[in-house]
């Protein structure tokens, strides 16, 4: 078998909203679709991918060098030993002549490949994603199961006066709570103790229930120690990035000082980085919670080196809690029995939701038995890949 | 005045050779030109980069996402108060809204514009762009000079039997040594201490001189005491990036073992990245060299930004010879008064040598007086970058 072609979407997913850190009215995000020759179902087998969402579509490095790299390889190369497509195979072909370092986009870029390529293998396999990567990494799958708990992201900052923007706010988060969400996280600006408790109180007044709370790298540090002891009292569930994402020292000051778990991640793109964190960070692995995105960070095969090297550090695989709730990370959640899933609540985005019809009770729900990552049962995000999917 | 247009091109810069890491047949660069409509000598001021070698040309990022911020930002918001283009105002308008981490195409995207804007910058003010430097970051030039040192930079793998590659390692760096570097770096295997003395040896006889060696991040780790010190009774004139870039736990060992120099650092894009090697990496201030590139690493605020967290440290100046030899950084070099200027010396490479005409005598060379970079006084560069310069 071989791949027939690789197309990539830039689609605009701009919106009136911001972080601490940055604001998303020009974002942007991937849709990819790999194309085999296998026919199944009257069909040829497609692989696709969704980005991520906050570091922009990787449609131009995908283009100018990840994508000809694996059209320009020889296809059985890219087989494993059953014929079928190998993705840590096709993971070395894309990544050939590249240097160490340097984990920027280029992790998101072979990300998405990768997703794609295991969604095709997936479905070559008949098997849904999570059970697919499961016997695949036989290793790490010792808690594999299709239920998953799950927790609701989002409060974002939106223009308006403070008032409405507290009620807009509450609103968000008891519709959350309202889809089945116990546990929601919203965005702070950690630079206004009373501002931030201002939110956290909304929030968990709306919703019955606690709150986690997400700094965006952008904790004012000469607040910092009163900021900790607030949400301490606040009973936040998570503190999120309060330290810029490569600043291990100042993570480790707030690790060793909070009396509140701290999670943290989602702007490290590599093993190399991750293992950084490990060394330098100062978490608690009893405690705290790393986010790596597997999407935007090279895929499964450097995934799995990140957790196998956090378990040999006595790390459990419920520590980690994966960045940014697309539907592959739902997958990896389910076959490694990683701790939670984050879902964006709000299933009318391509991004935010999960596949349609699927229940979210007590913040616990089942993967749906669809072969691959199941794309297809999300009308609104099939309707952005489909078009993709043309062997032509 | 005002940006008119900002414009790329990824050249193709193939070459059959390789390192311990990458082979490099389907390396490209960027060229880049930001014409202004500021006319000076009867032809629009324009600025010029050309890319670093080693990570492939940034034209689709450029393109994607920082081009058109550069373009969309209202021209009077990237001029400073007296009228002229600022470089580090045009740095955060091409930066807006992006997040922290993942610092790996993105930085060499915007160093490339960075140095286009200081190219320009320079002209505008009718100086040399070392010139330009120093005076807009007096607490950086104390030492500013236009008289560098030198070293040269070349003995990749090339295709061929043993002995043949050995005459042909002897025969290039024999024509660097006659081009005037007295000390020559070249490429190692690191995985085989008898091939890699070989090599040394046979470099250091053509030479008559001390040769630097470079493992590009590839020391076998389980020969590792035994390389460093046949490499030491070779007297090496340091040992280039023996761990890999973001492994500080390895280098740190290394640097501790080792009794001579380390230098490393080119595989290193961002403030953060380098703070991380100064807490982490185990380098000797005395002794060790930081080889951050400032065109792969956000350009000249963020390396203004290096160099004083590493003053702080109490490291000089001296102590930093930026990777690739491009000419923008022996201006560098020249501004800030660093160690070294790493040269590729074959001058015909749009990459390699230095402006036409130069003499390089003893490891020593003057920058010539052109405005800017002087990219129009190396005619195969030129000759590239002149075409993008079209006001329409």
């Amino acid at each position: 078998m071989k791949i027939l072609a690789i197309r990539e979407v830039t689609v605009p997913i701009g919106a009136a909203m911001s972080n601490a850190a940055i604001a998303f009215d020009s974002m942007t995000a991937s849709a990819l679709a790999i194309v085999t020759d296998r026919v199944q179902n009257g069909m040829p087998v497609t692989g696709y991918a969704f980005d991520s969402i906050g570091r922009y579509g990787k449609g131009a490095l995908l283009r100018e060098r990840f994508i000809p790299r694996l059209l320009a390889a020889s296809p059985d190369s890219l087989l494993d030993d059953n014929g079928l497509i190998d993705p840590e195979a096709c993971w070395r072909a894309a990544m050939a002549n590249e240097k160490d370092g340097g984990h920027g986009e280029r992790p998101g870029a072979i990300g998405l490949l990768d997703a794609a390529l295991w969604d095709a293998r997936a479905k070559l396999e008949s098997k849904p994603l999570w059970r697919c990567l499961a016997d695949h990494y036989p290793d790490c799958a010792t808690g594999a199961s299709p239920k998953i708990s799950l927790y609701g992201s989002c409060g974002h900052y939106r223009p308006g006066r403070t008032s409405d923007v507290l009620d807009a706010l509450a609103a968000e988060v008891k519709r959350a709570g309202d889809a089945g969400y116990p546990l929601v996280k919203i965005k702070l600006g950690g630079n206004n103790i009373a501002d931030d408790a201002a939110r956290v109180e909304a929030a968990s007044r709306a919703l019955g229930g606690r709150i986690a709370v997400d700094a965006n790298g952008r904790l004012d540090a000469s607040i910092a120690d009163a900021w900790l002891d607030r949400m301490t009292q606040l009973d936040v569930a998570w503190v999120e990035e309060p330290a810029s994402a490569l600043d291990y020292a100042a993570l480790g000051r707030y690790a060793s000082q909070a009396r509140l778990p701290i999670a943290t991640g989602e702007n490290l793109f590599s093993f190399d980085d991750a293992r950084n964190l490990l060394r330098y960070g100062g978490l608690q692995k009893e405690r705290d919670r790393v986010q790596v995105d597997v999407l935007l960070a090279y895929g499964v095969p450097e995934y799995v080196r990140i957790l196998r090297e956090y378990r040999a550090a006595g790390w459990a695989h419920s520590a980690f809690v994966p960045h940014a709730g697309h539907l592959f990370a739902a997958h990896l959640v389910a076959a490694f029995g990683l701790g939670m899933h984050e879902a964006a609540p709000d299933a009318s985005l391509p991004y935010g939701g999960l596949w349609d019809g699927t229940a979210v009770r007590d913040g616990r729900t089942s993967i749906p038995s669809h072969e691959g990552a199941g794309y297809e049962a999300k009308k609104n995000l099939y309707a952005i890949l489909q078009p993709l999917s043309s062997p032509n």
